[in-house]
């Protein structure tokens, strides 16, 4: 019984994605050019998301805060780097009430400026340090096209901005998020990620570097999930953020930011959703059960009820279809929901002692006694699926991850099926663009901690000095 | 022992205010114009007001949504009313990226245009009805002057709309919702509010009508503190919100909006505050208690971490004070923070088989048995300055509450000590605002369910038609 409202994945992927973000009512379009709605469903996982993720970044000493929406243009102009990567694609506003404004004001594309200027205010002594805040707010970039999740003008995050006293501490900072990032991609969102640091081309505009989190998708491409920038003193010297030392001599602090978006929720579906619509891995899925009866006799209803507040009880999330639909609607329907466990009850199962079990992953049926410990049952099936779901993502990316020695071979691998390429680089940006020929082939990252493959550059045979991992991207 | 830094709140309530904003980190102002930062410790307070409500919204049937920031001129111009309520104070955006837009937009200032232009393309039959959305979001408006959480160009608020078949269900979501913003604010903030109509002066722009929570603070004044509006078939005759309904015909929807911000903060720190800093309800305080050993000896150590992991199992939101700050710092600024409960943990103290627990609201310290059941007395303590609050305020609330007969006795009210004036009215625009000549005086609300104290109108003399509570106003 395939869902006819979605195309089949491995047909047309790009339209596979947007049949299934509506079929699921993540998102709708807007009348609002580059701008989606974010539906019930979609934003229930955003919120899951930032429950999730704001619980870790507290336990590691954060703190959450709310900057301004609006920054003026003197004040985004004082990192000259900043303003030149971010100048093409934000909006402005120029008109307040009914009155020209004196100086205009971007839509913030990111906060470090105001993170900076405000800093500057605070901050005194090293006593005064570290300072670790986060936000969760929106921004907005100007962008052409408009992908659910992916691209979209405006989009929700978090921007986590720190200072710190020595340029260790602080860099014990962008890794310590990089890991959390990590963490949280593979133990809630069942997604595998590799992770290690930008080149120079691809590095955020105004920071020392930028570690990043990457993930494969179904079809091999590659989506940059999450990023952890270190600054050293660029921002501390453009916005003058200067502390009394611990030998009274002034110093500007050290600095790192870090952030993730709703894009998450494009690579959840991308990774794990199928032609039936969205798969959520339990840990994340807003609603984990859904009890659908079969006809509501007396027996049933009483059934039900009693599974439901056990369940409850458990601390799953559960809700029942009361609606008057018909039994294979509802099936369909929490099938393209991507509620992880379905549980059918009829009267016929039940004089037959039984109920079944949906595994929303697999669509495996699972016949279950009706007196037996069904909560316990549905925890361990939970569990099993966040497992399975994260162990066949991992085997797919194995499957797409190669190896490659000269330029050729990353030619025929991307035309092939894309995928992670692993090939050493000079380090000229000149071979980095020269892959750009390939389909848009672009670094990933550079692994820190790989052994190399091979001495020589895949593009240009010169000696090499990094591994790095290859592929297109989102 | 007076917090220096906070002027007293009897001499310079306006001044007092900005100082408790300030010293209990709050928020700060910022270098763009109009807007502030909302500090930690001010964010938290929102995070605990946002998860206290999304709860009673979701119990009442809601789901949360995500709309897009920015509102199209021409969609924000379809209903008349609304556009000539706020296009003096709308933020213009007129550039995206390096263009000029061929259409500008306005940052939003309040989103029905948007949920009515999204609610056309999702409703079709009764059966789609109804629907219950709600947005946690940031709002624009060009305000001239800023106050911390009073008054600021970008605030953050909730805003719920929602669509129903019938008038008659939309005019019940409208007044429950009245009445969930009613309960949160007596039972979380221990806020005593009155609840009523605004009269066509006052009502929201483009709403049949609107019910609003009043509150009274310390000095008088009245804060708007939250609304409830409903809009008939305005909205969507002009948005097009149409559905088949049961006898297959089509109708207009049934529309309603509902919205508290983060003014609330303001509320309760105008409520509740004092000269020495913020005090918070433990029921709505980011952090209910704070223990603070005087000197770490070993066993004092001992003792607090054993407190402290007792404390946490019940429940309560603990910190403890390990910093090498002074005692009578720490206790000072735990109270200017605000923390509902302050222990105090000593050598002596310990010897002598005792400790201390500090109330904020009253200042008054409790001796306990060191070997006593702490916790349970603690959590009576919170239990009973929460009532105690409330109760202060209501007090206060009465003291300052009045009747009066003719104009001349509302003079005398104001220029004596400001407060809730319950007056009759013909109904009579001109007499409301013949009103606002005593020092600003509105219409706060018409009481629907009480009494009327006379039979003439308190301005003109005319035969009346509304008790009226009239106050002057944030």
């Amino acid at each position: 019984m395939k869902n006819k409202s979605i195309t089949s994945r491995d047909e047309d992927f790009a339209k596979w994605y947007t049949d299934v973000v509506q079929a699921a009512h993540l998102a709708a379009y807007s009348n609002v050019k580059g701008c989606i709605v974010m539906e019930p469903n979609g934003y229930a996982i955003w919120e899951k998301i930032q429950k999730t993720l704001d619980e870790m970044f507290k336990e590691t000493g954060h703190q959450n805060i709310c900057m301004p929406l609006l920054i003026p243009e003197n004040l985004m102009r004082k990192e000259s780097d900043l303003i030149n990567g971010f100048a093409p694609e934000v909006a402005w506003v120029t008109k307040g009430g009914e009155k020209d404004l004196d100086e205009r004001m971007c839509i913030r594309p990111t906060s470090e400026t105001l993170f900076s200027d405000y800093y500057s205010t605070i901050v005194k002594s090293y006593r005064d340090l570290p300072v670790k805040y986060n936000q969760w707010c929106n921004v907005l970039r100007w962008e052409k096209e408009t992908r659910p999740f992916l691209r979209s003008r405006e989009f929700l995050w978090q921007e986590g901005h720190t200072i710190h006293e020595t340029s260790e501490e602080a860099e014990q900072e962008t890794r310590l998020m990089l890991d959390i990032y990590r963490k949280f991609f593979e133990e809630y969102l069942a997604i595998p990620v590799i992770t290690g640091k930008k080149t120079e081309k691809e590095k955020f505009a105004g920071a020392e570097y930028t570690l990043t989190v990457e993930a494969m998708m179904y079809n091999g491409v590659s989506l940059q999930s999450g990023t952890s920038h270190y600054f050293g003193q660029k921002f501390s010297k453009a916005y003058n953020i200067k502390f009394l030392d611990r030998n009274n001599e002034w110093q500007y602090a050290y600095q790192t930011s870090w952030g993730v978006s709703t894009r998450m929720i494009g690579g959840l579906i991308m990774v794990h959703s199928d032609d039936n619509g969205l798969v959520l891995p339990p840990k994340i899925a807003p609603k984990q059960v859904i009890i659908i009866p079969i006809k509501e006799s007396e027996t049933v209803s009483a059934y039900v009820s009693t599974l439901e507040k056990d369940l409850k009880d458990k601390g799953l999330t559960v809700s029942v279809d009361h609606s008057d639909k018909s039994a294979g609607f509802k099936f369909a329907e929490a099938e393209v929901n991507g509620i992880p466990v379905r549980i059918e009850v009829g009267d016929r199962d039940l004089q037959e002692g039984k109920i079944t079990l949906v595994r929303r992953d697999t669509r495996e049926k699972i016949e279950v006694a009706k007196e037996s410990d069904i909560s316990s049952k549905v925890i361990e099936l939970l569990d099993t699926i966040q497992k399975d779901m994260y162990d066949r993502a991992k085997e797919r990316r194995e499957e797409f991850t190669y190896e490659a020695h000269n330029y050729s071979e990353v030619e025929k691998i991307m035309n092939n099926h894309p995928g992670f390429v692993k090939a050493m680089w000079c380090g000229d940006p000149e071979c980095e663009l020269k892959m750009k020929e390939i389909k848009g082939t672009k670094s990933r990252c550079i692994l820190e901690n790989e052994k190399p493959i091979d001495d020589k550059c895949v593009v240009c045979g010169k000696p090499a000095k990094h591994l790095v991992v290859w592929d297109i991207q989102y």
